[in-house]
């Protein structure tokens, strides 16, 4: 991952020469952009980081992505039409680099299927409660504690039922990728709950261990910042500072 | 489209036999749950439709699908696990029946992403205003009727760019089918904002032509219900009576 700021508002856009490599525009602590960075480090793809600094958008970014959100992707010889949203991204990049890449999804559509369900389920029942908890202005709301781990045993017993380390299998697939950038901030969630919060070790085993997996593998290690860092950012953000820069 | 009566609390499950077929648990009046008759529709796939009273719902179809809610549809042999979530069925159908059946998105990765994008897109900025405008209880939200006009000036512009009949060019493709739910009920605005509504002939031109040809499609005209019995539903609905045989 690059180690460049944050572009702002009255910036120009990066040169970058007609090097054939694709674009990533990201911001450093996304965990949205943060999922496509795992698929094109999984599956060795070179590319280039842009990083946008959210708060102050160079203008020129809405030419790039009309609705001025990371991750958007550029592909050389077709810069005038950026692809956003992260889990189209990364369903792209899966099919357009299938031919020497390793492969992130099942080869069985009916798998592949149970794969997609569970990364939509992740998203109402673990990710929606996450930022309720995290950015509650007026204490943490009701339910939503209970509501996270309910959704977390979801993805416990589904570990158990496939019997294998990752949920791709022997290796981390898509759904293990998608997932991991929430699961990489889980203990974010000190700074809302103080130490008080802490992963039940039985009734989360399985994705503890997976956790501990997941931190040692080569395409999370280039993207992966420490719950310190991911804490620095958060409290940049909640103080209204928004310090994109936090790490350089 | 099956003329069945939807199947309520205190009902059995139906027994359909091994005949091989798909069975598809859906709504009558459900726009996500037609997105899915659509597309086994426009491949010719034989299928079993199963109507779910979604008020009252029956106490063995959370065996069925957990989350109790329509589109889902089971696949024979593979009984115990059924899948849901409207996009990720309708890309299920599109992979697994690909070898005489119609293909639905472009072949090439990249186009396909456009299109996954626009579908996403026709979400956050189409249907999200429709239904505030439909469900509204005190008064139509500020700038929601705007909003549903811009939603839709992205599609026609969109449109008028491919310069072909449909998104998906000479016929309908999975972009077309995703989004037509919405628009063949689109004049059921008139019963929230009354005769005053009318889509600009001029604005949306491109629109209300494709509108018009969709249709006449035959996969569109299995399911399609007039504006006239989709107003019966929204009046059951709204009353809270919630008849979902309003038309057996």
């Amino acid at each position: 991952m690059s180690n460049g700021k944050h572009l702002a508002k009255g910036s120009t856009p990066p040169v970058l020469g007609n090097d054939g490599k694709l674009r990533l525009y990201s911001m450093r602590f996304c965990p949205y952009a943060q999922r496509v960075h795992l698929i094109l480090d999984a599956k060795n793809i070179p590319y280039h980081t842009i990083y946008i600094n959210l708060s102050e958008k160079p203008e020129w970014y809405f030419d790039k992505n009309p609705l001025g959100k990371v991750p958007a992707l550029e592909v050389p010889g077709k810069e005038n039409i950026t692809l956003y949203e992260s889990l189209v991204v990364a369903d792209y990049i899966e099919e357009a680099y299938t031919d020497k890449q390793r492969k992130l999804y099942p080869s069985d559509p009916f798998k592949k299927a149970q794969d997609r369900i569970l990364i939509e389920r992740f998203n109402g029942a673990v990710i929606s409660p996450y930022y309720r908890i995290l950015f509650s202005s007026e204490g943490i709301p009701p339910g939503a504690i209970t509501e996270f781990g309910t959704g977390l045993d979801i993805f416990e017993t589904e570990l158990k039922t496939r019997g294998t380390p990752y949920y791709g299998g022997d290796k981390p697939g898509m759904l293990d990728y998608m997932i991991w950038p929430w699961c990489e901030r889980v203990d974010l969630l000190k700074f809302a709950l103080g130490d008080k919060y802490e992963l039940d070790k039985q009734r989360f085993g399985k994705l503890l261990q997976w956790r501990d997996l997941m931190e040692k593998d080569d395409a999370v290690q280039k993207s992966f910042l420490s719950t310190e860092n991911h804490t620095k950012f958060l409290q940049s953000r909640k103080s209204g500072e928004n310090n994109y820069d936090i790490l350089s």
